[in-house]
């Protein structure tokens, strides 16, 4: 199995762990030191040996933060963690905060004026580091950078090694465009900023503009390295020697010079006099310095790969078609088995997850999922992060809810898909919140929009039909996802929160409102579409983005109540279900996926309502 | 009349102005001159003293800029005003440009190097002035305060004198909270902000905290002047002495000291050393320059007045439902006119809006119009900012669309509502398109929303209708208004523009989609409608805002095309009805607006559809 169902800490850690990083801390005359979750590399999920948060707390969600002081600490996170964070770490070594009220920058008005706080300038974007310096100079206190990071050194030999799995090509059969053409129009862009050379932090920038991928990183095909990629479309790309497989040089071409990590000190330096585009938000405040120390001037612009990546070219969304037919019948097999022979031996949360995986696995295409599966039974589905882990894992019973949250990596694409399933029958209660769900997941579905729109103006579409009902759900509406890359991708979002990015075509984002009644269940219906081209609406005088659908599995038929949808929703399940036969059905009708009675399933599931 | 419907300005102005101004320039050493149209008071309306734009290049929009430099000049405004300016403006003498593309920035960025260009601190907000002094410092000039205005020296005596209406009190039965204790709490929001005293420019604010009002702006009664409110409550008045009501004294009590305009600068001097809550979006350079030089610490901070003056109170509320069904009678009675004289006599725009305004006038207790009233017929009805001036009045004639957008201002409410009616017949393009309008307009009417939901949010909820069918309209769906003040009053707006400001319980929005075909007709269907606290939904589960509606008056059933609705609009529609002839039908039966013809014809209108 790819995914583990073990506690990978335990709240010992403080006790155990945070004498080390005060001994080290002394030694370099520092009264504190920020611990963010965040890495060198500023990805959503890290190799073991930069858990560097869990390591201190045993905290170990993918969103948090935390500051050691000589005589007591904190470590922070969301909303969505806040029942994990309280059974990861021992409330006697740190107090547990929410990181949005009061926040770190609070907490750290706090500290004793003329305390000095130490920061690993490679963990903190320079926009991260703002609010932080502000708060401590409020205090009195000062914000000194650190290297080595105590907290390191106190790890010691106890720290896992660094990933060295090898970094390979990704054909241009998947990626649809050639990396030399790639590099000729980023460093177009580049030029266009006024600027010789873009410096490159994101592996996710790394992989797609060098057509690359690698395995450092679970769950994410990530190259961990950097690169500096000039106006003329040449780069250098700094990667571990270890990690290079055989064919990358030749792969890669004469425009692009591989070189060791620790050669990038010299290369910074030579970009003296030059002028450099960086991005505030996502490269660490280490290269800032380096690049402030070797003289060049420092462009701040977004990620000249960021855009260009969401916006995926017609090969990588044929790919993402493909790869979401195929992981529609492996959740399809799935769905017929939980229907069918778990209903009847009633396995646990853990049970589940691998079955699911087993069906993904047995497409012969899974490179890793794409995250954890969540798998949450009854009051376990009404967490949203919910993760199936040591004790927590529950068995389902006939009467509840199963909410089964999961995706795949495959070369041609990255999947993520949530589907909740009655186990047995289900209450008129529970049939009321998911058709409204339901209704709240074809608003977004369905709407049209012209250009320019942007996530935070959808968001309240989708949201509409659940406020009409006194309902709302305390998460996004959608996320960017990445092609055979990271299953959260920026710049777009579907959310409340602004963000000023406009949906463009190409761009894949997911639909997943939900509903979680807190104790007892949890819904949430989950698809990922892509934004199709302006598109003239019969009838109509402007042309409209819309949604097209990528994601194929049928709801639960059960658990829809028809006499709350309007004749049009109706109409769209219809629809929805009648492609997803159409879409689903051969590969369950012969093939590697072969099953013939989930294909018999299938085609009762997909009928009319 | 109220409402001119004259030209005020014309071609000529620029040929005859402009080297007037050019004169007064070269005298001060300027190579050039902002002229924006904002005033003193950064009103939206002006005293026809201050309509400094108008005078020097003809154009009399309530959006725009102009410069002049010695040898060219240029003036800019949106695209709702691009018929309008290219009529009103001679382009030999400027060049007419759009204000968001290229901007007033990018042009000043083509002035010659060296050259001075001077501005009137008591024109611009700091705000404003921001991206101006950026972009005439990238062209290597120089941006240079100047007193006098050289504009105002070349106008000379030819400019009307400053108004001189008399400001009143008015009434707590309509402000609903006696001024000592608006004082005591805007006072301890100024101490919250860690001041001493708020510097208040706006004049709609001072009309608020004071509960008085005044006369010197055309549609809206502000009392021009400054305040300097202390954080204990007590204040100091600025208003030329010539305006003060003999009852005003007394009114305002003895914690408010009534000064003469000349006296601020004395005053604020006197701030040396305090901290002082000024706001850089509303007050002028000017007063931050005073502040400085006074050696005051400043605070750049909202209004603090703006929050409380935008939600209103149970009296105000209840002022704004009693003035709106007042209103609406004489809309009624209008529309009824309109439907039976009109259609068979034909009448121009003018004919048309003088009528209304005549209907509004015999409630007895109009004081204002709170806009001059678009009147648009056919073709003009497609121009959202259409006002029915000189040579571009058209006469209706059967089979039109004509579009009526007016308001009043009364002692207990501001009101502004559109209908749209058919002239004896309507064709099924246009009914769908007015039923398109109409859904819009429901779903806004009838949105619920979670407490912190902002404008830019729920804007998408009201196009969406629209955007199905592939139509949209450009410009916003609502704005605040006043209680007898501001008919477009911030901070809250509901619009595709990010505003941070969450709708309050109490504030008061339009609701206004349109859809305009160029060249033929147009369409918007306004209500007025007031934020209501969050109240618990039937079988929901977290409290919800919502809207009331306040404007009620019947729209056209002609233009209905009811198989366009789904079951829940149509109930709305004969809800609403039935709510009109139930609030505005006793007011058509007895009393001054008595009108036995009009209640029969509304009987018939507000019948189920």
């Amino acid at each position: 199995m790819r995914q583990s169902f073990d506690e990978t800490t335990d709240p010992s850690f403080g006790a155990k762990h945070l004498p080390l990083v005060r001994a080290r801390m002394a030694e370099q005359g520092l009264d504190g030191l920020l611990v963010p979750h965040e890495d060198e590399y500023q990805n959503e999920y890290l190799p073991e040996a930069n858990e560097r948060l869990a390591w201190v707390s045993g905290f170990t969600g993918s969103a948090g933060a935390g500051v050691v002081l000589k005589d007591r600490a904190a470590v922070f996170t969301d909303g969505r963690y806040t029942v994990q964070i309280h059974a990861q770490v021992d409330a006697d070594q740190f107090e547990i905060l929410d990181i949005v009220d009061p926040g770190v920058p609070a907490w750290l008005e706090t500290v004793p004026a003329g305390s000095v706080i130490g920061y690993d300038a490679r963990l903190h974007s320079p926009d991260a580091l703002t609010g932080l310096r502000r708060a401590v100079e409020k205090a009195g206190a000062t914000l000194k950078p650190v290297s080595p990071n105590p907290l390191d050194l106190a790890w010691g030999d106890a720290r896992p090694t660094q990933p060295a799995a090898p970094i390979v090509p990704h054909p241009v059969d998947y990626t649809g465009e050639d990396a030399a053409a790639k590099r000729a129009r980023i460093g177009q862009a580049v030029a266009d900023l006024g600027a010789d050379a873009a410096l490159l932090t994101a592996p996710a920038s790394l992989a797609w503009l060098f057509n690359i991928r690698g395995g450092d990183v679970i769950r994410t095909p990530l190259p961990l390295g950097q690169a500096i990629l000039n106006a003329d479309g040449s780069a250098k790309l700094f990667l571990d020697p270890a990690k290079i497989a055989n064919e990358l040089p030749g792969w890669l071409g004469d425009a692009v010079e591989l070189a060791d990590p620790d050669a990038i000190d010299a290369a910074i330096h030579a970009l003296s006099g030059r002028t450099v585009v960086v991005d505030p938000a996502q490269s660490a405040a280490v290269w800032f310095d380096a690049l402030e120390a070797a003289g060049a001037k420092i462009v701040r612009a977004m990620d000249p790969c960021a855009l260009p990546r969401a916006t995926k070219n017609a090969v990588e969304i044929e790919g993402s078609r493909r790869t979401h037919i195929r992981d529609g019948a492996a959740l399809t097999r799935f769905l017929h088995w939980v229907q069918t022979t778990a209903e009847r031996t009633l396995p646990d949360e853990r049970e589940i997850a691998e079955a699911l995986e087993r069906f993904r696995e047995a497409t012969g295409e899974l490179k890793d999922l794409s995250f954890d599966t969540i798998s949450g039974a009854g009051p376990n589905g009404a967490l949203p992060h919910y993760k199936p882990v040591g004790a927590k894992i529950r068995r389902i019973e006939t009467g509840v809810l199963l909410l089964v949250d999961g995706g795949g990596q495959y070369l041609d694409g990255t999947t993520d898909v949530t589907r909740t399933v009655a186990i047995g029958h289900a209450t008129d209660d529970q049939r009321r919140m998911f058709t409204l769900v339901l209704k709240a997941h074809i608003a977004m579905a369905t709407v049209r929009f012209p250009a320019g729109t942007t996530g935070h103006q959808l968001d309240a579409v989708c949201r509409a039909p659940m406020w009409a009902a006194g309902l709302d759900y305390d998460h996004g509406t959608g996320h960017g996802v990445g092609s055979y890359l990271g299953v959260h991708e920026g710049p777009a979002r579907i959310a409340k929160a602004v963000n000023t990015q406009p949906l463009l075509p190409g761009m894949i984002l997911s639909n997943e409102p939900g509903y979680y009644r807190e104790g007892a269940w949890g819904i949430r219906i989950e698809t990922l579409q892509v934004v199709t081209p302006a598109q003239p609406v019969p009838g109509g005088e402007r042309p409209m983005h819309g949604f097209e659908q990528l994601t194929f599995a049928p709801h639960d038929r059960r658990l829809i109540d028809v006499d709350l949808l309007t004749p049009d929703e109706r109409a769209y399940v219809d629809a929805y279900h009648a492609e997803t036969l159409a879409k689903i059905g051969p590969l369950l009708a012969g093939g590697v996926q072969a099953d013939p009675a989930a294909l018999a399933w299938l085609q009762a599931a997909c009928g009319p309502l």
